[in-house]
C-alpha cells in the first residue's frame, strides 16, 4: 500500500528531470525546474494543467515525455487502484465475508499479471480507436500530413483515454468546437476511462445483464448518466444565449459543444469552448462536477461518482428514517459509509486548504477562479478559468500539491481505510450531542 | 413537531403585515410585499440581512416591529431547539438508553414551562448588561440624549443577543470600530447567545466543573475557542495591511477589530469593518465560519458546531482505523453521526443549490458574492458583501427561502432525524461499492 504514493513519486521525479533537459524545451536553453515538476506532476497524476503551452513551449521530445508520462500515469492510477480494491475484497473475502465476495468477484481474477494485462488491453484497443478516427480526419478534413495527423492522433488519443487533458493546440480544442468527428470520440473517450476498469470488466468480459450487475457498476453507471445529463443540459440552458461562448454557434453545434463541455469537467479536461467566458452559474455547476468527478479505479479523478451518490443514498435513508442504507436490494455496509465520508469530507478539506493556499500566495486571484483552480487540480480535471500560467513558482506548488493528493491520495486513502479497520478492545459508554 | 415551522411561518406571516403597513415606514407609503417579507423573514429568523437600511427606510414603529420580531424568533429558535432536544432525550431515555440520559440529564427538566422561564431569564439577564453598557457609553461619550441611548443601547442588545445583526446605524458598527466599549459588549453577546441554551445551562446552573461537563457542552465550549481563535487570528493576519480594512487602524484597534470580526460571522453580522472590502481569502474564511456557525438550541445558526466538530472526530477515528467515534470518553452514538453527515451534507446543498439560484436570477453576480450571500443567508449570520440591496424580487424570494430553511429545518430536521429512526424488518446482503 506505501509503495504506491512512492511508485508515483519516483514517476514524477524520473519526469521532472528529463522536461528539465534542453532537448525538451522548444526555445532556447532548459525549462525552470518548477515548471518541469509542474508538468510532470500534471501529467503523471493525467490532471492537465498546464503552465505553460504545451503546443509551443515544448520540443516535440517534450511532448512526448508528456504523452509517456500521461500514458503511465494512467495505466498506474487504474492498475494500482483495481489491485488494491481486489485486495480488500480478498481481505474481507477472508474474514469470512461471503456476500461482500460474490459482489466483487467481478475482479476476483487469480493473478495480478492478467488483470495488468487486462487494463492493457482495454487502453491499446480504446486508444487506437480514438487514434484512428481523429487521425483521419485531421488527415482527411484538416490537410495534416499523413505522420503529423498520425502524431496528433496518438497524442489526443492518450490524453482523451486516460483523462489526462493536455493538447497540441494552444486552445484545445476551440477550433474543432463544430467537428463532431474530433470532439464526439474524444469526449467518449474521456467518458469510457472514467467509467473505471472494475466497471469496464463488468460490462466488457463478464457478460452480465444489467438486472445482475454489481452494485458498484449499476451505482457507477446510472451516476455517470446522470451526471452527463446534468452537465448537458446546465451547458445549454445556461450557456445559450452567452455571446462569448455558445451564442454564436448554430444549433446543431451548440449540442455538440454542450455534450463535450459537459462531460469534461468529470475529469477530462479538454475544451471546445473557453471556460473562462462562461457565466458563474455554469462555471458553479461545473466546480461541483469536478470535485465529483469520474469513477472508482478509473483515469477520472474527484470524490468518484459512487462516493457522491452513496451520500445521497446515506441521506435519504437518514431522512426516511431508515437504519440500513439500501441500494437496489443491497445494504451498504456501515464501514464503507463511513469510508465515503471521510473521502468527501477529506476532499472538501483540501480543496479548502487548497483554495486558501492559493489566495494566499496569489492575492489578485478571486474566490471564484482560486476555488475553480484548486478543485480543478484535486480532481485531476486540468479545465482552467486562465490563469495558471500567471501563478507564482509558490501556488504553482500549491497545485503540485494538490494534484498529487487527490490522485494518489483518494485510491490509497481509500483502500487504507477499507483495510485498517480495527477491532475495538474496549467500548465507552455512549453520547448523543445535539447536532444541527 | 410539525408545529415548529408552522409557528415560525404564522410569526413571519404576521410580521409581513405589520411591516407592510404604512405607518412601518419612514418615508412615503408603504413598504412593498417583498420588501415586508424578506425583513419579516430576517428578523424572526434572526438573521440580519437587509434589502433597505433599517436605520433610515424604517419608521421608528417599524424598527420596534423589527426588534420584537427578533426578540420572538429568539427565543422561539431557542425554546424549541432546547425542548425538541429534551424530547429526544426523553425518547431515548423510555427505550432504555439510560446512559444517554445520563448525558442529557443536564437538561431533563421537569416541565418545559421551567425550561421556557430560564431561557427567559437568561435573555433578560444577558440583554441588561449588554443594554446598560452600551447606553450608557452613547450616552456619556457620544452625546446621545438619555431617552435615544437606551433605545439604541436595547436596539443593539436585543440585535446582538439573539445574533440578529440589525443596527440602526446605516453601516453597522463601522463608526465604533476603535470603541472597545460598544465592541466588546455586542459581541461578547453574540458569542454568548451562540452558545446555545442547552450549553448555557449546563455552564450556569448545574455548576459542573469542566471535567464532568456533557460530552456536548465540552464540544461546543472547545469548539467555539477554536473557531474564535481561527477567526481572530485569520482577520489579523490577512487584513493587517489592506489599507480598505485594518490598514489605517492602530495596533490596539487592529486587534479589537479582529476580535469583533472574527465573531460575527459566527453568526452575528454586525460588523466594524466593510467585509465587502476583504481579501478573497479572508471572505473565504469567513464563508467557512459562517457555514458551521454557532451552538445547537442557541441563537446562532449553521450546521452548528457540534455537527462540524463531530465530523472531524468521525474523520479521525476512520483515518486510525477505530471502529467507534470516541470524544473523551465516550462513544458518539452511529444514529448520532448520521444525523451530523446529514444535517453537514444537506447545508452543503442548500448553500450550492441557493448560489446556483441567485445566480440564474442575477447573473451580473459573481460567483463570490452569491455563495457569500446564500451562506449568510442559510446560516443566518446576516452579513453581506453588499449586494442584497440590489438583488430582484426572485432573488430576494430566494434568500428568504434560504433563511427560513436554515433557521428552522437544522432544528426540526435534527430532532426529527433522531426521533424517526424505525427497526428494520428486514435486512438485505451487504455490499461494499468502491469508494474514492
Ligand atoms: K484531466
Ligand atoms: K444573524
Amino acid at each position: 500500500m506505501r509503495l504506491v504514493p512512492i511508485a508515483f513519486l519516483a514517476v514524477i521525479a524520473i519526469g521532472t528531470v528529463l522536461l528539465a533537459l534542453p532537448p525538451a524545451r522548444a526555445g532556447a536553453g532548459a525549462a525552470p525546474f518548477v515548471t518541469a515538476l509542474f508538468t510532470a506532476t500534471s501529467s503523471v497524476c493525467v490532471t492537465g494543467l498546464t503552465v505553460v503551452d504545451t503546443a509551443t513551449y515544448w520540443s516535440p521530445f517534450g511532448q512526448v515525455m508528456i504523452m509517456v508520462l500521461t500514458q503511465v500515469g494512467g495505466f498506474g492510477v487504474m492498475a494500482m487502484a483495481t489491485l488494491l480494491s481486489i485486495a480488500v475484497g480478498r481481505r474481507l473475502g477472508l474474514r469470512g465475508r461471503l456476500l461482500a465476495r460474490a459482489e466483487n468477484q467481478a475482479l476476483d481474477l487469480n493473478n495480478p499479471g492478467r488483470v495488468l494485462a487486462r487494463i492493457a488491453i482495454v487502453m491499446a484497443v480504446a486508444e487506437s480507436l480514438i487514434l484512428v478516427v481523429v487521425a483521419g480526419r485531421l488527415w482527411l478534413g484538416y490537410d495534416y500530413a499523413f505522420g503529423r495527423a498520425l502524431w496528433y492522433g496518438l497524442f489526443h488519443a492518450v490524453s482523451a483515454f486516460n483523462n489526462a487533458g493536455f493538447a497540441l493546440w494552444s486552445d484545445s480544442l476551440t477550433q474543432f468546437v463544430g467537428d463532431a468527428w474530433i470532439c464526439l470520440p474524444l469526449t467518449l473517450g474521456v467518458i469510457a476511462g472514467s467509467l473505471g476498469f472494475p466497471v469496464m470488466f463488468e460490462l466488457w468480459w463478464t457478460g452480465r445483464k444489467p438486472a445482475r450487475w454489481s452494485t458498484h457498476t449499476r451505482l457507477t453507471v446510472a451516476g455517470s448518466i446522470v451526471l452527463l445529463v446534468v452537465g448537458f443540459g446546465v451547458m445549454l440552458a445556461f450557456e445559450w444565449g452567452n455571446p462569448d461562448t455558445f451564442g454564436p454557434l448554430g444549433v446543431a453545434d451548440k449540442v455538440l459543444a454542450a455534450f463535450t463541455q459537459g462531460a469534461m469537467p468529470r475529469s477530462g479536461g479538454l475544451n471546445s469552448v473557453d471556460y473562462g467566458a462562461m457565466l458563474p452559474a455554469t462555471i458553479a455547476v461545473t466546480i461541483g462536477l469536478m470535485f465529483i468527478g469520474g469513477g472508482s479505479a478509473g483515469t477520472g479523478g474527484g470524490i468518484k461518482v459512487t462516493t457522491f451518490f452513496l451520500l445521497a443514498y446515506v441521506i435519504k435513508a437518514e431522512i426516511k428514517g431508515e437504519p440500513d442504507v439500501v441500494i437496489g436490494r443491497r445494504r451498504v455496509a456501515e464501514t464503507t459509509q463511513r469510508q465515503a465520508i471521510s473521502v468527501a469530507l477529506g476532499g472538501v478539506a483540501l480543496c479548502a486548504l487548497g483554495c486558501l493556499a492559493l489566495l494566499t500566495t496569489s492575492p489578485w486571484l478571486t474566490l471564484e477562479r482560486a476555488l475553480f483552480e484548486s478543485v480543478s487540480a484535486f480532481a485531476t480535471v486540468g479545465l482552467s478559468l486562465g490563469v495558471t500560467g500567471n501563478l507564482g513558482a509558490q501556488a504553482q506548488l500549491v497545485l503540485v500539491v494538490l494534484m498529487f493528493c487527490g490522485r494518489v491520495g483518494t485510491v490509497t486513502v481509500a483502500s487504507a481505510l477499507a483495510l485498517n479497520t480495527r477491532p475495538s478492545l474496549h467500548r465507552y459508554p455512549e453520547a448523543r450531542p445535539i447536532v444541527g
